[in-house]
C-alpha cells in the first residue's frame, strides 16, 4: 500500500492543475449600486475546442470512506471542468485527487482537502479523481463542456496507492 | 404606485426569460461508478458574442426589504447571466424580475419568488433587476460573459413600480 497524503487546498499549490475558486484572496468591488460585492472571475471556462459550449449541472454526490483506494482517473482533454458545492459552511469538506496532464503518472498524484467554501476548476486535460464528498450527501455546480469530440479518457489503477 | 406581483418560478413561467436551475424535473444519470448522480445541462451559457469567454464570479448580496421600489432594470446584450445559490436550503429564497428582451417595457415585468434549491440563467438581452437577495447577506455563483464589446445596458424607472 502507497499512502497519498492529503494537503490543504490553496492557490498556489493547485496552481498546475487550475483555479481554486474562493472569495479569500480574490479580486473583488461593489456593484448594483452597492448592494453586492462582485468576486470576479474565480474561474474561467475553456470549452471552446471544437465548438463546444459551456453548461451548468448539479451533481449530487453520495459520501465516500477513507481510507479510499484509487483504482481510476479521468481527463477532460477538450475542456476545464469546475466544481463549486452548494453550501455556505466551510464544514462540508470535500477531497481533489489530481496529476498533472499530459502522460499518466501515478508518482505525480496529490490529494487536497477542500472546504466547503473553496470549488475547483480543473484545467483542460488534468487527470482527477471523480467526485469524493465526506461526510453527506453533497450537491455541486458543475461548469463544464458540452459538444462534439471524445472528451473523457479514464485510467485505471491497481488500489495500491491509497487515500488517508 | 402600481403593485409588481411575485409569482413562484417555475420553469414555464420563466421559459421567455431564460432557464431554470434546479434538479427537479430535470434529466438525470448516475456516473462515476454510480457514486454520483449528474442532473445534466441545467442551464448553457450564451457567451461567445464577440469572443467572450464565460467565467464564474461570487456575488455577497445584501438583503432586500420589500416593499421595494423598481428603480433599475438592466441588461447584457451580449451574453447570459446565470444565478445559483450557494445554499441546500430551499428556506433561502431571493426575486427575480425580468422584462422581456427588446425594447424594455415596464408593464411587462414579472417578478418571481426563487426557492433556495433553484437557479435562473437570463438569457441575453432579457432585463433584469439587479440581485434580489431576502433574510440575511446571500452568496451566488454566477456564470456569465468576460470580453471586449459593451455588454451591460441600464434603464431607470421612476419608482412607481413597487415589488410587493
Amino acid at each position: 500500500m502507497k499512502k497519498l497524503s492529503i494537503s490543504p487546498l490553496t492557490r498556489a499549490a493547485f496552481a498546475p492543475f487550475g483555479e481554486v475558486i474562493m472569495t479569500d484572496g480574490a479580486r473583488h468591488y461593489p456593484i448594483n449600486q452597492g448592494t453586492t460585492e462582485r468576486f470576479h472571475a474565480l474561474a474561467c471556462a475553456d470549452t471552446h475546442s471544437k465548438n463546444g459550449q459551456t453548461i451548468l449541472s448539479l451533481f449530487r454526490a453520495q459520501p465516500r470512506q477513507l481510507p479510499l483506494p484509487i483504482t481510476i482517473m479521468e481527463r477532460h482533454p477538450l475542456g476545464s471542468q469546475a466544481f463549486v458545492p452548494l453550501t455556505q459552511n466551510e464544514e462540508d469538506e470535500y477531497l481533489v485527487v489530481v496529476a498533472p496532464a499530459g502522460e499518466f503518472d501515478e508518482n505525480k498524484m496529490q490529494a487536497f482537502l477542500c472546504k466547503g467554501l473553496q470549488g475547483v476548476n480543473y484545467a483542460k486535460g488534468v487527470w482527477h479523481h471523480p467526485l469524493i464528498a465526506l461526510h453527506k450527501i453533497s450537491d455541486f455546480i458543475v461548469m463544464d463542456r458540452i459538444g462534439h469530440g471524445h472528451n473523457c479518457d479514464e485510467i485505471t489503477l491497481d488500489g495500491s496507492w491509497v487515500l488517508a
